[in-house]
């Protein structure tokens, strides 16, 4: 069935169709009469004014464009349910796309934001992202842009994410101070703001306490199989160190500390006697798993919500043809302490 | 910056809209000069079509309305994930919508979208939904429509979903053939159709194998915390009825099967040697716990596949005017026997 139209109710009532339009905006040059036939005959047959036709009058979609890079990953669903929590109180929809950490797919996603429209982009860039021309033509263009999680300095927009250098300083010196010596890093791609950036806190708590950094204690998952990865290289630390000679591992994702824990389970390795285990991001899982795991919490659904929010406040200022001032929001996150240290 | 229009290239070129709007078709009735002119000039000034206004041409805006009841159930995740790159093949943006198993947030979500005039609807109902009617209002208005997971036989859309029943009567039938007799069943609202379907899977299960049915072994989940239901609900059951008097726990999530290891491990009530455990989804982290859970494996990146290939062809069937006759798809679901029972 064909949607109705302005004009169909105009045809059926034998009335002009601005008489239509203005009789379901409730304009007082229309007779009360006229307004409770119009309105009668719309309910009946289901009439739903045309969005599109009024979008193109306005300028505004009320839609919002969100990349991420992979949905699956408990991290992520937390933050795309913060952000479309707060965008349907406002009355915005949320387009979401999925990079899958693929820079050619990202480039396509921003332009087919562009071409519908959307009154502003929320974007975690791909790891691979390493030329931002593709997010300077968004805002030559003028779509306000925020990043969160994973941004580039390259860009001057407002940018929500967490210390990653300091949580991981902290972490890593909470393993110091409780004795661990020998720390295995466990990383991912040092290529991402966030990864490269762990690894410096990593590096920076070493150095604090004086125990010299040792290259054969670093591993870096190239792929986004983390629980295989963590699994295969806790069995690799071994063959490589042997488990007297290795304290801790500290994982850049709770997903690599999960398989890094399954794999010793699974080998008679008790955690933490044998080798104490912490991760990264406060996933739902690693409160379940056996041990519970020690892990920095990060405030997943927070972050979503506060990037959603700075993103309306630039919507509403970009539509007033006000100026936007980027800023920088680092939230605070916290060690959450269990059983594996 | 606003954005550039046709009426601004024309302006800045002195010549027609007209022929910059021919000239970016590659018209043959512009010259190749003045071509070259509009389109270096579209370049320089980053002028994108607008979509809104070419929507308005074709009645089509090429995205596609999704509504969940939750996004951050592991389940969910799989499903968008599926969906979204198989909409993405064929040009088709999604915006979605999380209606938080709420009935009332439902009903205004599928308005919205019907303003936004999306192309087409995929749906899993909430679970408070039992009134139809803002369903039957898509259809009305010739939004074609598909429902997955959470269906209603109320509805005659194309459906695809797994056959829980079935799949429930073959987990507790594989236990019994196991030896386990005495078998809790941890459940979810009834009130949803997946959920009472995997109910009555349970209790076919029993009555094939002559095995009383005790509603004094029926737990019931009402809210969406069913980690800690999970965990509860366990306690409970021992209180209950002391660990000697029961075989095994078939719960209907991964969710409330990981609850209730978690409470057996603390409590060094051994899996399976005491109690078995069974879940229901092949959630990923039905792997990575210890014990790894049996569990049904249930096909959740192919059911969104699935669902939206249907929808993109009743999307073409609905543009060129023919009629469309709806599918009931169910896929295959499996055992995945691992250390839980």
């Amino acid at each position: 069935m064909p949607q109705i139209t302005l004009h169909d109710l105009a045809t059926k009532l034998n009335i002009s169709v601005s008489t239509v339009s203005k009789a379901l905006k409730g304009y007082s040059d229309v007779s009360a009469k006229t307004r409770k036939a119009v309105i009668d005959l719309a309910k009946e047959l289901n009439f739903t004014p045309n969005i599109v036709a009024s979008n193109l009058r306005t300028q505004q979609t009320h839609t919002i464009g969100v990349i991420v890079p992979t949905i699956v990953h408990h991290f992520f669903s937390n933050v795309i349910n913060g952000i479309i929590k707060e965008a349907e109180k406002s009355g915005y929809m949320v387009i979401l796309l999925q990079s899958n950490d693929n820079y050619e797919l990202e480039k396509k996603q921003l332009d087919l934001l562009i071409k519908q429209q959307v009154d502003g982009i929320l974007i975690s860039l791909s790891v691979e992202t390493t030329n931002f021309e593709h997010l300077e033509k968004v805002q030559q263009i003028g779509i306000p842009l925020v990043m969160y999680d994973k941004i580039s300095d390259a860009i001057d927009c407002s940018k929500v994410l967490i210390d990653d250098k300091k949580a991981a300083y902290e972490a890593v010196s909470y393993l110091i101070r409780k004795g661990y010596k020998n720390i295995a890093y466990f990383g991912a791609s040092l290529q991402a703001h966030n990864f490269s950036n762990r690894f410096l806190g990593y590096k920076q708590a070493l150095e604090e306490f004086r125990i010299p950094f040792d290259d054969s204690l670093i591993y870096i998952c190239e792929n986004n199989d983390e629980y295989n990865y963590g699994y295969n290289n806790a069995e690799q630390l071994i063959k490589d160190h042997g488990f007297k000679n290795v304290d801790a591992v500290f994982a850049v994702t709770d997903v690599i500390a999960v398989g890094v824990s399954k794999f010793f389970n699974t080998h008679s390795i008790s955690i933490p006697q044998d080798i104490a285990v912490f991760g990264f991001s406060n996933w739902f899982m690693s409160t379940v798993v056996t041990p519970a795991l020690s892990t920095v919490n990060q405030p997943n659904y927070e972050l979503g919500k506060k990037a959603i929010e700075i993103l309306l406040e630039e919507i509403t200022l970009n539509e007033a043809k006000k100026e936007i001032t980027p800023q920088k929001i680092i939230l605070e996150t916290s060690l959450n302490i269990r059983e594996s240290t």
